[in-house]
Order: C-alpha cells, then structure tokens, then sequence
C-alpha cells in the first residue's frame, strides 16, 4: 500500500469473505488491500482481529419525535372501534403530554440506533395542523447536536392528513423552508378521501422545494396499488427518478403474482422505491420479487416503543433478521439479500453519497463477530463496534 | 419471615410488580415476602436488586441432535421440486455426516438454551428406520450429563414416518424402553398416507408405555384438522388428558374462526396441548383465540440453524417476542400472555411439577434487567442471570 494513511484497520473480513487491511485518510477509505499487503509507516494500525466489517446500517424509516424509548412505560391501548389514525394521533398527543421532553426522547432513540451501528438515517417528523412545527424544531435541534455521528434525513410527515387538517399545506412549506429533506404523505385516499387533491399538494411542494418524498401508504389492496401507480405517474412525469419512496405499501403483499410482477416493472422503470419494516401480522411487499424486478426495497425500525405498537430494537441487524424471517429467507444469497436491504438498497434509496466499504467511501463501518453476512443476519451478534469517519465512536459487548 | 432459608434473595421483582424477599431452602422457594419483610438469620443473603424475577423458561419444542449450532456454518438448499421431507431428510443425513459429534452440537444447543433461562426442555429426537437409536443413544448420555442442570423430556421423533420407514415400530418401541418420556409422530396423513394405522402406532406405543404424545402435524387445511380431531378422539377415549400435544399444527391458522372456535374447545376438552414456534411465514395457530378457548399452548425453539433452516437463538424470552409480534400482540395483556405461552403454559404442558415462583415450588428463576413482564417481551434484555433450585448457574451480559 503506497498511499498514505490515517488509520490503518488490519484483518478486516469482508463480505466476500477476504481478510483485508483498510486504510483510512481524512475519514474515507483511501485502500483496501489483502491483509498484510503493506502499511504506511505514518499510519495508527487497529488490529480487527478477522471480525466481520460492513457498512454502517441505513435506518431508512423511524419516528424520533413520538417514541418513548427510554421514558417511562406507556401501555397500549387499542382504538375503541378498531383502527382508526385519528383516535391514534389523540392518544399519542395525550401520551407525549405526559412524556419527558421530546428532545430527550429523540436522543434516547439516537443513542440506540448508532449504538447498533446505524449511521445514516431517515426520520418521519410530525408536521400537521395539530402540532405545526413544534417537533420539527426541537428534532432539527436534535439533529445538529448528532451531525458528527449520524446523517440524518428529515421527512416533513403530516399525521394527521394535509387536506382533512387545516393549515397543514402551509405548516409543511414552512417545514421545507427550515430543512426537511422530503416532504411526506399519508394514505390519501383513505385519510383526506381525496388521492389527486393529497398528491397535488405533495408533489408540488416537492416541486417548490426541490425536495425527495416520502409517503406512507398502509391502504391495501386495489386501493393501495392504484395509489401507487399515481405516485409512479407523477414520479415518472416530473423527473424525480430516484428521489421517491413509499413507505409500507401493504397493497404490494395482497396482490397476486401478476399484477406484482407489473407493479415491480412500474416502480422499477419511475424509480419509485419501497420501505419495509417486514411487519409481524400483516401482508407486505414480496422483498426478492420486487428485488428481481429491479426496485430499490429498503427498512426501517419504524415505531419504537410509541402509541402505536411496543416493538422496536432501533437494530438494523435484528430487522434485516425479520425480513428474513417473514420473508422465508432460508439459503446464503437469501439472507445476504435482507442485510442489502438495510445497507447498501437503504443507501440508494436515501441517495448518501460515498456508501460501502471502498476505495473512496465515507469509513462508516461496523465490526461484527460473526464469520460472514449470512450468519450475521441469523446470530445478530450484539458484540458490535461502531466506527464514523474512521473513528471509533461506539462498542457493545 | 419465621421459615428458615438457605438463601434469601432480597428486592426481587415479582410480575406483579411487588418487591419480595424470596427465601429458599433446600432448593425451593420456602418463603415469599414483602422486600424487607424478615430475613432468618442462617441465611446467606443475595439482593437482587430490583429486578424482574420469573420463572425459568420452558423450552418445549426442540431438536438436540441435528442443530449445526456451533459448528461450521452448513448453508442451507432448497428441496429441488418444492418442500419435500425426504429430501430434506437425506440433505441433513449428508450434512450430520460432516458435522462435529452430536454430542458437542447437543451440548453446544444446551449451553445456549439453559444461558439464556430455559431449564426445562423437551427434545424431539430422531428414532427411525434410517437412524435407528443411534441418535437417542447420543442424546440420552448428554441428557445424563446435564440433569443437575436442566430437565429434559426426549421424543422417540420418527422423522422418516413409521409405516414407510421399515423397522420404525420397533425402534420406537425400544426408545421408550431405554428411556424416552413421549412417543412421536409426523404428518400421519401426508407422510405415511395412513392416518388410522400411523396413530394407531403411536397410541398403542403410548399406552403400552404410558408415555404422552407429541405429534409433528405441518399437514395444513381440512386435511390437518381432520388428524387434530383424531388426534383428540383418541386422546379422550384413552383418558389421556394433558399428556398430548401436537406441534406446530398449521391446519389451525387455515381455518375460519367458527372451526377455530370449535376446534378450541375440542381440544380443551381432550386436553390436547398445542405448540407453535411462530414461524415467520406460515399462518400459525392463533394464539389468544385458543387460549381463550382453554387450550395449553406453548411453544419452543424448534430448529436451530440446521438442515431445515438457519434461524434460531434458544432464547425464549426472544421467543416470547416472535409470538407477539407475529400475533400483534401490543396491549399488556397480551404481551403477558406470550410470556404465559414460554413460562407457566410450557410448564402445564410438559407436566412439570413445582414450576413458578410460589412458595414449594423449584427454585428454578431468572432476573432480567426490566420494569415488567411487558417490558420484558418487547425488549428481550439479554443482561440475565439464571438460577437452578437456587443456585446460580448462569449469568450473561
């Protein structure tokens, strides 16, 4: 190795199974070479003793502001007459009332994710007529304390509908003006009844601000799908290839093989890509269907410990574990599939510049002991080193 | 407290939230009182300091002998033309051949089970026309070497069927001599394609033993309810209540809830118990309708990373968790009832005497690091300590 370095990691497994030496200038990877292939003399060696290295985890879709991970214990109670968001959104509004501050919060939820080794991030933050861009603020405030150790992406998320909410459009506007990176949706058809009137605003905000979206869709069914094919359409028609998620699409798990298959081709042909958090008893998107369709499928946590589910590790491993497990994930390229879709798809999808273990690359890794990717995703391995910029910056046993 | 103790442990959380001293003589609990309520003056004191105490976990589905886990990683093949048992059979005969001895893959299993708490097991055991006793022979040593540590129930498993597998019968029949404690079965129908005579088998090994029965039963549909009502006739007219389970029984996350609710109450009146592992993508027996109906279900590990796939972790406390989220089990109630599911209905279900944390019984507990049982199920701590009638055994952090 010739070229100079800051860091020298020495005995790094990666993924292909080679033990390599990484070197690390100015908090990028500058070479990777098969272990012993030389060391500058300038550089501090850090011996990884054959651990497995991979990229930092992308956790594609959270909610900093309205979990209560680390507060006090907040039971579940379900709707009165089955499901219904609004009824939701006062029980969360009545719970965060009671909660310790929201800053707190957020940073308890942080603590948690980088810990596990996720490193770049994407956060749904609540911005509607109910609480207009009081979580916003304390959540960009959050976020500028974190900047060294994590990327974080802000979604300006109406929770309570953009049609059905008033003031909402404006709130959100106002939202992208003090930093959101996306603007956000929510079921427009089931929730504001109105699916061109929601999309209109959405899109034309993004439009205004020149800004990716990122819309939650849980309606099912041909509802759903015929949702997504209107976000493709506008995706399609206005250039934003690559800049537009769905996250949930439930309808993707109810439909046939056919009409998936077409899906697939849609989504991958606009650059429309989906989120997953592979939930416990619900249908969701075939993940190696729409894989092999050429769809950029990524994962979240989702919900941790809020007022709409108790669940939630903040541990991008541990769901790339679920998405196996739901997905019937049993052979190696299977399970290496699932840990892409927390990596490398989560990468692409949020569009982070300088990504993976490579010449060239941000040295956003992980240490795991575990002998190759498949078993990680089985064994999730808590013994984890967490390393930004080349810098170790957090260990668990 | 005027009992006197060999130990007492101090600041236990009990699941009832209260804070109890817990005296324990002999190896079993001789006194539960309030924290600070007395403590005899020969006893050794230990202060818990708080946490969660809860039964011993019930590991009630588990195959000892062809879990790879802890030897070299076997990745995993798809049968060629869909699922095919056979197939599988002569995959795992290919790989046990070039695993570690069976007795260090057994050990290695125990090791990880009884670390995270589980102190009672029930091992299905491979006893066929392929293996012959060779495995039990095994297994039942290992069973030997542990039985300060953990009790272990051994299924005579005819993992190849009976009446197509030449020379099962008697094998099976052997096995219960040299000291199995339930004769098994597998898909009678689908496997041997003869329902009556393959249960006729069992029960008749059954009763010349008077072992119970534990039944492997994926045939799904009309087909696996059909052999579950077999399954409880014959279980009513031998009067063998609470000494039949069937394992996995899919058939009963097929059907409506009208035969869901009948089917419940057939089995509860038969006492036939009922095993789920809450696999990941397969419709499973629902858990709090069964309940509901007065039905034991409990749960287990089942595969360990082996020739049928690679997940597992032996924790089932994790479990618990898998039962919930697959269940959408959110409110404290149900979180608790999947507790219930790898605690005390595991204990109901394999008979143990003197399980839980009351006064005569076993003093076989765990502490967790959690405000409560809910707590417990959501965020699995792995920071646990486990004692054996008193004793610690294990702690992990």
């Amino acid at each position: 190795m010739t070229a100079s370095s800051n860091i020298l990691f020495t005995n790094a497994k990666l993924a292909d199974g080679a033990l390599a030496d990484l070197g690390v200038t100015g908090g990028r990877f500058s070479a990777i070479v098969p272990a012993g292939g030389g060391v500058a003399t300038d550089a501090r060696v850090v011996d990884l003793g054959g651990q497995l290295v991979v990229p930092a985890f992308v956790e594609g879709h959270i909610h900093l502001d309205t979990s209560f991970y680390g507060d006090a214990w907040r039971p579940h109670i379900p709707c009165i007459n089955g499901f219904d968001v609004r009824e939701r959104v006062a029980f969360q509004a009545q719970n965060l009332a009671a909660a310790a501050p929201m800053e707190e919060r957020a940073r308890n939820q942080l603590e948690l994710c980088i810990g596990n080794g996720s490193l770049a991030m994407r956060s749904h933050v609540m911005v509607d007529g109910s609480v207009g861009l009081k979580h916003l603020e304390v959540i960009l405030a959050v976020r500028e304390q974190y900047r060294e150790q994590i990327d974080i992406q802000l979604v300006a998320f109406p929770q309570s509908g953009i049609l059905s909410s008033p003031g909402t459009p404006e709130f959100l506007d106002e939202a992208l003006k003090l930093g959101c990176d996306l603007i956000g949706g929510l079921d427009p058809a089931s929730f504001d009844r109105d699916v061109k009137g929601h999309l209109d605003v959405v899109f034309g905000l993004a439009q205004k601000h020149g800004v990716g979206v990122d819309i939650h869709l849980h309606d099912g069914g041909s509802l759903g799908l015929f949702q997504i094919e209107e976000i493709a359409a506008r995706t399609r028609a206005l250039g934003m290839h690559g800049h537009v998620a769905v996250s949930h699409a439930y309808a993707l798990g109810d439909i046939d093989n056919a009409a998936l298959m077409k899906a697939g081709e849609m989504l991958a042909a606009s650059g429309v890509a989906i989120m997953t958090n592979a939930p416990g008893n619900h249908a969701f998107p075939p993940v190696t269907a729409l894989r092999q369709s050429g769809v950029t499928v990524f994962s979240g946590s989702d919900n941790i410990r809020d007022s709409w589910w108790p669940y939630g590790d903040g541990d991008m491993l541990s769901r790339a574990n679920l998405i196996g497990y739901r997905s019937g994930f049993y052979e190696d390229w299977e399970l290496t599939s699932a840990f892409d879709v927390v990596s490398h798809a989560g990468a692409k999808a949020l569009g982070l510049e300088g990504y993976g273990i490579a010449v060239g690359a941000r040295a956003d890794f992980v240490t795991i002991k575990a002998e190759h990717v498949p078993e990680a995703v089985v064994a999730v391995p808590k013994g984890r080193t967490v390393y930004r910029a080349g810098k170790q910056i957090r260990t668990c046993s």
